[in-house]
């Protein structure tokens, strides 16, 4: 892990002079109660007690945290100077940043982008109480342009992490379409996919609750559904998706089944057409990612690919951000809806790596859902996954 | 998990009209992200897109999520109206508070106490934009005394699932101390822990990487130390800091075993007498606990119990809350220094849960760390865990 974070903050550091913002901190506490996603990237652990992380962009690299916590940070041999207290974090920081007297201080907010904006309104509010009388909360401003690179510009040693991940994922779609599905629950198939992530020494991407997401026929409850006893019967579309996390890095991807009918051996037409939409589609988004276009481009053209073979419009956005988390940095590749703000009209930068995604439901079978991960290389997306071209057949 | 939920919702009301607040909001998005965890208990999962669950103390409970999430909601049984949108929360949130217009508007925020601090500092701002030319922004203020007394205020149903959770970890240390210990390393018995918490079906309360926290004598890292490469070795003590999370709860508490040279049969006299100090200091800790008094009080007869006993001070507060999470509830019972706030001076509750703990170095052979579970009655605090009295000789 250390090694990651040494690469990060040198990263940091970079974007700190490429983003012209003096000094950036991440100020945090009780992370078993709530987590900046900042830290997975700057200490790959969790802080007790309130602490400052303090990067600047002439690259010195400060953590004030509690004194039984300091050992961990120096493990990491990445931080330059590591202060360990025991009572008030105050005069420590007040003497740091009077020595750096930077003229600003980037914090972990955004509007837009909630894996920039970790810090907590109390926090916040503490920060400047903590600095009063100072000259620094007025020299306050948002440091989401360098977090959210931070987290999109994945380094050689994360891509290799995110693709052992996606070899995880895999073998344990392997495991799970070799049972015997006819007959199964929802709950049966998760519950077993837990079995199969701890002998494969994996752990789940996001909630086990709802990880994997197991959608048997058109009962089911699409989306981010819980896994519910409707059993899986011929005739219907099994879905699944599902993210691992393997040494700190994430997969998330889908795959589809259909059960077939006696006497059946190809699924029937509608589920076959929609099969080959849904991947015209999926194709036609991944053929338009490109370093340096907007978001909203792709997404527009796998919409239309959709609406255009009579299909209805996907409800979210075509594709997020994956690495150290599932949905991984801010920039979507999604439409002008207002939920996303302006993420959509963030470039896509070199080196990405996105989960793409979309799905219909075919009336009477169930849920179809596409999903791949690929990585933004200059002449376009590569993919990470094998992808899956075609249906599989129970 | 519905049921805790319910339970948890109609507290919320009872909570409102006590603190005299017309309306709490939990404003939250891609909680993979950021957890706010006031989820924890109103839902009991996490939500994607940008969600607002509106309780009012009038007894109205309305959940505006994204529309793949509705679904997850209405099977809690436990909300009456549930809302899911797709492309904006703007006019449903604008529509909902223009019929409840509530004349105080909480929200989870706090200078002092993490858990009732979900709320982002961009997601504030953000609900403040799409709030903006109504009155409802002049009318936010912060909801904690609220959050804080609901995570504190343990229903029987909470409670139950504590007591499963510390016999859960009853049964796991039985496992740990019955392996050969001497030899191993920190990272071994850390490692093994986790198969055993699989085949006891539990999870870790916290971070896996410093969960257990494994101590072999005395070039250990206190603290949250990480597991590291030293060798358990006769004359040593052996120190575990262990929190299992067993159907959603958590325990947390500390066992130590003194690992006897050739010729011993009991631990010679510094441990052996130190073990003796903190075990008589966490006793005065517990019995200075009662409902009402201030948590400083019960951290003073602890602190100087040991003081006066010839022992330094331990370097943190005695107690903690225990709940959904290790680190539960805010007010935690513990010195009046800068980095707790006003969380001292907080009375103790009925019905609350506390892991109570402190701790010494016992020079040339390591930390002895003691913590316990208790929870309040009327007439003070009753153990949770079969307290450890003496020390484990291996």
């Amino acid at each position: 892990m250390s090694k990651i974070v040494a690469e990060k903050l040198d990263q940091a550091v970079a974007l700190l002079r490429e983003y012209k913002l003096d000094c950036w901190i991440t100020f945090v506490r009780e992370t078993g109660q709530v987590m900046d996603p900042a830290l997975d990237l700057i200490t790959g652990f969790g802080l007790t007690w309130v602490s400052a992380l303090i990067i600047t962009a002439s690259g010195r690299k400060i953590a004030i945290v509690g004194r039984y916590e300091a050992d961990n940070v120096r493990k990491l041999e990445a931080w330059d100077e590591i202060i360990g207290y025991d009572t008030a974090i105050e005069p420590h920081l007040r003497d740091v940043l009077s020595k750096l007297d930077p003229q600003s201080i980037g914090l972990n907010y955004s509007l837009s982008d909630p894996a920039s904006d970790g810090l907590t309104f109390g926090m916040y509010a503490k920060l400047a109480q903590l600095l009063a009388g100072t000259p620094y909360p007025a020299r306050f401003t948002s440091a989401e342009d360098v977090v959210r690179r931070l987290r999109e510009r994945k380094s050689t040693t994360e891509r290799a992490r995110v693709q052992t991940a996606i070899a995880r994922t895999h073998d344990l779609y392997a495991k799970l379409f070799a049972l015997p599905v006819r007959g199964m629950t929802e709950i049966e198939i998760h519950r077993q996919a837990g079995v199969y992530a701890a002998e494969l020494g994996a752990e789940f991407g996001w909630e086990r609750l709802t990880d994997p997401i197991v959608n048997a026929g058109p009962d089911s409850s699409i989306g981010h559904g819980i896994p519910a006893e409707l059993v899986v019967t011929p005739g219907q579309v099994l879905h699944i998706d599902m993210g691992l996390r393997v040494n700190d890095y994430c997969s998330d991807f889908q795959r589809n089944a259909y059960i077939l009918r006696e006497g059946e051996t190809t699924a029937p037409e509608p589920v076959a057409t929609a099969w080959a939409a849904c991947r015209a589609a999926l194709e036609a988004g991944r053929a338009a990612i490109k370093p340096g276009i907007a978001g909203v481009e792709v997404d527009t053209a796998a919409r239309t690919t959709m609406v255009q073979q009579g299909y209805p419009e996907f409800m979210h956005a075509f594709a997020h951000h994956l690495g150290r988390r599932v949905h991984d940095g801010g920039g979507i590749l999604g439409p002008r809806w207002q939920k996303y703000s302006d993420l959509p009209n963030k470039p896509i930068e070199r080196g990405a790596i996105y989960a793409i995604e979309l799905g219909t439901m075919v009336e009477g079978h169930g849920y179809l859902g596409l999903e791949e991960n690929v990585v933004v290389a200059d002449a376009g997306a590569e993919y990470l996954t094998t992808p899956q071209t075609e249906l599989i057949l129970l």
